[in-house]
């Protein structure tokens, strides 16, 4: 069987797809963008994703080849398919989480529920979006947005006058009344073995990921994970799909963005699961049957660390974060400290309840922070 | 903090390391045997530990230097050590795990409960001690035995005529009538901390760990506890300790050996238990507090991949066995395929009983040998 498996991208998803490399015994190898990268460990070569010929000499030291970003260019990933090399998920996927307006034009084409959505060129077609939707939307980039950006609130075609002069399509969305965010991770191989994790709740702050609480208490999961599936199907999703889910004032569920990739509302798993994204991805992408996913305790809450100042990598504090924080589960990236970036995150299980699970990750969370 | 571990060997348990090391933002870095070791992903440098230059250069790398195995020289420690290298455990605690005659002579003054024992320099000596207990014997070389090596079943002189011929020390050992084998593992941090996981049993099959259950049934825990605690302060042993016990006919625990490092009888714990022994060693290693050793499920079984041939890296097997094993957890380690040797292990665990946790590992065990 295939199981030298290559990663293109050295972030702290990569670094966290060593661990079950490690432990059942497969070869992972990292293109990384940068010496000293999170996943430096594994990283066999250093050089830029957008360069064909970099990639494609990565390409021929591994049997198949997967993602810790969505940013390869398409055309890198459709040359190198025609030359005979593969990625899970395979370019015809992974077209959809890179480009917006794809995605929304597929998931209506599949009537998943999503929010009014439209394309436009003109701020007279963006105007007209938003006075029919009630006077504020959210228009995006097609391509390049993350952690909230190529993302803004819009009241007129003036907020946009930037982003409209550069004369390229933007996906216009109404501004949903949401009750809060959830996510639904699920994994998919290529022999079309599928699994759900449970549906959790996440909570943004500034448009990053902040808290993730699984399960989600009290919602609609079956028909979260058909949404999930049915996008993993109709889109021939392999390895890890993260769907992000608003759930409305009347109970539906509108499908918010994608990641084909595992995903920080899947970090939980890691001690939550008996199989982790990180572990289950692996498995996925070598066509391996899937792991159980069963929770491994009946409530986990992941708090993400986010970087406070260019000082504190969070390590330094261990030892008190380590003793107040008993059974909480730390995890630092390895990156260098800045205002704001993802620089690791802690995990707590609770038998009895998610304000348990949060208290014990709270007080490991604030000790790394001090 | 101090936060750059070294270790010396490049087996599977300092794979294993590699794994905490990953999750908690450590720097570990490996001084291995040869090239493509089983803990190559975090190799810095290939060399012999034997040779002091070598292990040296190494230790200039590091804040703080653990093992593998316990096969460094002493004086390669000591000198090390007098330079102002920091080892944990230090050459203090490790002189006992690497010589089992000053093992028997320091457990004797400390009052812990062992076999009958004598050191014995000649043939005289070693026919007195056999005809004084029972016939027959336990003879052992006091360095260089793992895994059965060095260990030899005497009922006269005359079986031992090849060792005791080199005029070394040797010692010997009653034949407890044990009625079967546990292992208490627990850590300890150079400020004292302590924490001891739950009492296993471990099945030997031709003087290999073959299977352990955690926790072993109906046993004095309290006693198996108390005297694990004993040994790592008086032996002032730092990181992981794992204390061999036999259990006699009569209910009484004795000590067999000892290992001063993360052991085949804890690797249940990487599942099985809210830290695991290769997370436990980081933290005692770097003095950070120790973690929760409560199990994250009931009960726990392991059964060690012993090599079937020169080609099963039971690697190509993953499709068979994760399919039938769901829920077992499968482990390899990387190695070239060898008769006999410890390839990889598989854990399953259960909330129901031992039995259940038995079966699931079975089944994954099976598939990987097929």
């Amino acid at each position: 069987m295939a199981r030298t498996i290559g990663v293109i991208g050295g972030g702290q998803l990569a670094r966290m797809m060593i661990v079950p490399a490690i432990e059942l015994g497969l070869e992972l190898k990292v293109l990384a963008e940068t010496e000293g990268s999170p996943a430096k460990l594994a990283a066999t070569r250093v050089g830029d994703y957008k360069d064909l010929d970099t990639v494609r000499a990565f390409a021929q030291t591994v049997d198949v080849m997967t993602f810790d970003h969505e940013h390869v260019p398409l055309h890198v990933l459709e040359s190198l398919e025609a030359e005979g090399f593969l990625f899970e998920p395979s370019s015809k996927a992974l077209r959809f989480a890179q480009n917006k307006l794809e995605m929304r034009k597929k998931l209506a084409e599949l009537d998943v529920p999503i929010p009014a959505w439209a394309e436009v060129n003109s701020a007279s077609e963006l105007d007209d979006f938003i006075s029919t939707h009630g006077s504020v939307a959210i228009l995006k980039t097609p391509t390049g947005g993350y952690d909230g950006k190529g993302v803004r609130v819009v009241r007129s075609s003036a907020d946009a006058a930037d982003w409209l002069s550069l004369g390229k399509p933007l996906l216009v969305e109404e501004k949903v009344n949401f009750v809060r965010e959830l996510a639904q991770l699920s994994a998919r191989n290529r022999s079309g073995d599928w699994k759900a994790w449970p549906l959790v709740q996440t909570i943004q702050r500034d448009g990053v990921c902040a808290e993730v609480l699984s399960p989600a208490p009290e919602a609609n999961y079956e028909m979260a994970a058909e949404i999930a599936q049915q996008i993993a199907v109709g889109l021939d999703v392999t390895g890890v799909l993260a769907v992000e889910l608003f759930e409305t004032v009347d109970g539906r569920l509108l499908v918010n963005e994608l990641a084909m990739r595992p995903h920080n509302s899947g970090h939980f798993s890691i001690e939550g699961s008996v199989t982790s994204q990180f572990e289950q991805h692996l498995r996925a992408v070598l066509d391996l049957p899937l792991g159980d996913v069963s929770a491994s305790s009946d409530f986990a809450v992941m708090l993400n660390l986010l970087g406070t100042d260019d000082e504190n990598t969070f390590v330094g504090h261990y030892s008190t974060a380590l003793k107040v924080g008993l059974g909480a589960h730390v995890h630092t990236y390895g990156k260098g400290a800045s205002a704001g970036r993802k620089m690791g995150h802690v995990t707590a299980l609770s038998s009895q309840s998610l304000d348990d699970a949060h208290a014990k990750a709270t007080a490991a969370y604030k000790a790394l922070q001090a």
